[in-house]
């Protein structure tokens, strides 16, 4: 028997009612001066919710937000739902352009607008108004130094429900209803849309609290972005666990050292990029820590420099690799406690896969892509890695199309490709789109690039394949020196001559700056426009 | 889009079959001289699941087993459900004529039982042959000592399916489909059959994992009987972790001592009996403990003393409250970090509280039973301890009038009594027909058999109502001493006079062993027989 006793639909809604009550009057959320406890957190977000419902938001809309983490995106992680309503978070990092395209695909009601993004928003509304897109209604995140405003601002949306005791929170029909949309980061393509469902949130939050080994009442540093997979679930699971959310508006070194130095933070996160951030900060840039620090890290398998200096300095990196798709990390490299007892280069390297698949997704796997079978699981067959389980999106917003091809024959389609060894760890070698096939070999660019980055003078690297008339393709690498550094083309290949089979050595080398997504990702399609370009040239 | 890749239905099973992955040479479980890995507990589940199904048993049909902790137990919380079946674990403190009741009410098809118990199982057959109700197969588990036996045998079982490659583990088609039957202990009438789901277990694993601040690799030592609600889920919560099971036949001190030393314990559970074994070992019983041990209680509040002498020895006590309808605890008396400075007196009284609910319980309420509105909460006001969540049963198997009772009104009631404090945690007062209603007060048996217990000489102590002509009923204490001490009736009122209000004082003070449930609890409507019967003496 089915009833309401017995069943209520899974949502992160629950946690921030539960937390209202166990953790009350801790601190949920600092930010610069600012504090709340769990029990404000809950009241805010309800208050919110009951704003936007006044102002017509129901089931099913869109709402979106165009902000760093502050304090106002993580509430709208709450109050948004809470409404009845879909989540968007938007990358402050697009242009105007880019932002009228990604409005006009989800067409949100109503986007709340941080202030350092208003001239963007302005700008995607000119963009929209021209081509006759219906328009979302803007609620301002003010400048808190700016006493006037003439834009509906929130907290005056806040402080209209201020006695609105009546409001009931929306909650889903079906726990397989939408609560997000999460863009992809455009590496191979524009961002494509993804939905996200309250049941598959509630389960990767509480997969990803036990990934952490994250005890109640962490502390959790905000250096993941929000946008990014709603900060891998993050912003949901440190309300479960009854934490204190850490925000910074921008994320520097010194505001990361600053942060676990006041707050004891316990747990952050962060793409290599923070990673080297911390490693490159100096001696100068860098404070003694009050405990160990727990660090996910996904994007790309951490250097074994970085690895090395970072645990020096008190912190303990996991390493976890995902997509937007599978709601951040889907997967982990879980570390087995007699591979402490080996040398760092070694660790490195099994630090280096992406392990295994965490507790709510249900299998990875890596497949030949077309007869579907399972590759051989020596470390060495390629193959598609592919997921399967609840915290595999719920497909792409309005495009049955592209969500029945990400699907197809069953299992979701990462489009990474990689190999599985013998004890069920997968490694991710490329995206399937860079592989380079030369003189009828796959060369993987992760590969390559990992010898360059160990180059001592090399800041980044990024490598694709440049069309070659006898081998099909060539590795064709480009480099960022480091600062007061200095090398050359040659000096580049000799390097990798010592350290990779003759065919992996990139026949051309460029130093360049990389461009790079919204997301910080290399823009490895635009490289290899720049590699075609060259041979043009030749 | 709800499909293969992005919906699968929640069940325990997958615990198991990501551990045979990420834990795979990990110890499962230890039992004497026996050592499982994981791989080999995954394994010789599927075995057994296939030798089950090649048995007849199909989805839907009830398993059995009749058996205390072992490895057997265990390996049935698995093997049965990845047949399709159900598991319904029985206590072997029955006796035949009870068996046969139990074995009738949920028809198993087959019943695994240990040697030590066949005598009952063929009792309670010889009962329901003469009834003409169908029995189970037997299927033993020999005295590993004993090497013939007549009955088709476990170990049997899983050397036919050896080489079984084939076998696809069946799962559930929804997952609020039965994963288990578990017998209530009967405290109030005879025992009633909760059915549990697979996404009741899984959900409740989850949650029982994060309220122990269980890492990943635990130890757990199995003093909880897998009978009581499939061990609190523990059963499948380990798996989840990959941990280590420790199992122990009998529980005694010696073995909880040992076991700890020997495996490096770090959680285990128990009743207030298991507490008091541990504190009542003495110094001659005890060992050093190699770490400190999580233990959950429940079924009452740990009394003052035993927690500050567990304490002092290295064990954290976590006090917890459910009922076989809740998949066992329900709530927790979560802890505040500020409560560490309060005198041991102060904090006894706070973790007597039942607390607040575990992050898989949607709700926990104080509620007036007619009208369903909360009372006050403010400590003093009572009501009856109603629920709500995902870890409330599915309902009593096969009595929908029963279950329909049970959830009259949308929320699971307990039958039990209690209050709510200010600040959200509950503390229950006492079985709602337990209480005893004197010249119109409401009286907590509890309450009063705290005070009872408290007293230097008594080593427990049970109080009922006793029919009183004037008052209605008067409270009447039966209780036991501790081996060579000695206290009077007048001793024991004069003492509960200086500790109570004058109408709380028991009028009538026995002193003989108090009757148990089969799963230790009081009997306590065999007291309040006992107590009638007093007054037709009188």
């Amino acid at each position: 028997m089915k009833c309401s006793a017995n069943y209520v639909p899974l949502t992160p809604i629950s946690f921030l009612e539960r937390s209202a009550i166990v953790y009350k009057d801790r601190i949920s959320l600092v930010y610069g001066d600012i504090n709340f406890t769990w029990k404000q957190t809950h009241e805010r977000c309800r208050r919110l919710a009951s704003a936007l419902c006044r102002r017509g938001i129901s089931r099913g809309d869109v709402v979106a937000c165009l902000a760093p983490n502050i304090p106002e995106t993580y509430e709208l992680h709450f109050a948004v739902p809470m409404a009845g309503a879909i989540l968007s978070i938007l990358n402050t990092h697009h242009d105007s352009a880019m932002m009228a395209a990604l409005l006009a695909r989800s067409q949100p009601k109503i986007v709340f607008v941080d202030y350092q993004f208003l001239d963007i928003a302005n700008g995607a509304f000119k963009i929209m108004s021209e081509k006759a897109i219906p328009l979302p209604r803007l609620i301002l995140i003010p400048d808190p130094h700016d006493s006037v405003s003439s834009v509906t601002a929130y907290d005056s949306l806040l402080a209209e429900s201020e006695n609105d005791d009546e409001f009931a929170v929306v909650r889903p029909d079906d726990e397989c209803d939408p609560i997000s949309l999460c863009y992809t980061s455009g590496t191979t393509s524009t961002p494509k849309c993804v939905v996200y469902s309250h049941r598959g949130a509630y389960l990767n939050s509480l997969s990803s609290i036990l990934l952490t080994e994250m005890k109640s009442m962490p502390v959790y540093l905000w250096t993941v972005p929000m946008v990014h997979c709603n900060g891998w679930c993050q912003a949901w699971a440190i309300a479960a666990q009854g934490g204190t959310n850490v925000c910074l508006r921008n994320v520097t070194a010194k505001g990361i050292f600053d942060s676990v130095a006041n707050h004891r933070v316990t747990h952050m996160g962060g793409a290599p990029t923070i990673l080297n951030m911390i490693s490159n900060a100096g001696a100068s840039g860098r404070r003694p820590l009050p405990g160990r620090v727990a660090v996910m890290t996904g994007g790309a398998p951490p250097h074994p420099r970085v690895l090395s200096e970072m645990e020096e300095q008190g912190f303990d990196i996991t390493h976890a690799y995902g997509l937007t798709e599978t709601y951040g990390p889907g997967t982990i490299c879980a570390w087995q406690p007699e591979w402490d007892a080996l040398p760092l280069e070694a660790r490195a390297k099994l630090r280096a896969r992406q392990g295994v698949q965490h507790l709510g997704m249900e299998e990875v796997d890596v497949k030949d892509p077309v007869t579907m079978q399972s590759v051989a699981r020596d470390g060495k067959a390629m193959g598609e890695v592919m997921f399967r389980g609840n915290t595999v999106m719920s497909g792409y917003y309005n495009d049955a199309k592209a969500t029945e091809e990400a699907f197809r024959g069953g299992w979701f389609r990462t489009g990474d490709w990689g190999v599985m060894y013998p004890d069920g760890y997968i490694e991710v070698k490329d995206r399937s789109i860079d592989i380079i096939v030369s003189g009828g070999e796959n060369i993987s660019t992760i590969e390559v690039e990992a010898v360059i980055f160990s180059h001592p003078a090399v800041f980044e690297a990024g490598v694709v394949g440049r069309p070659d008339e006898d081998l099909g393709e060539t590795p064709c690498a480009f480099l960022k020196l480091k600062e007061g550094h200095a090398a050359t083309e040659e000096e580049i290949m000799t390097y990798c001559r010592e350290r990779l089979p003759h065919y992996k050595v990139p026949r051309t080398v460029v130093f360049e700056d990389l461009p790079k997504t919204s997301t910080g990702k290399t823009q490895k399609y635009a490289l290899r426009a720049k590699a075609k370009a060259i041979k043009d040239l030749v």
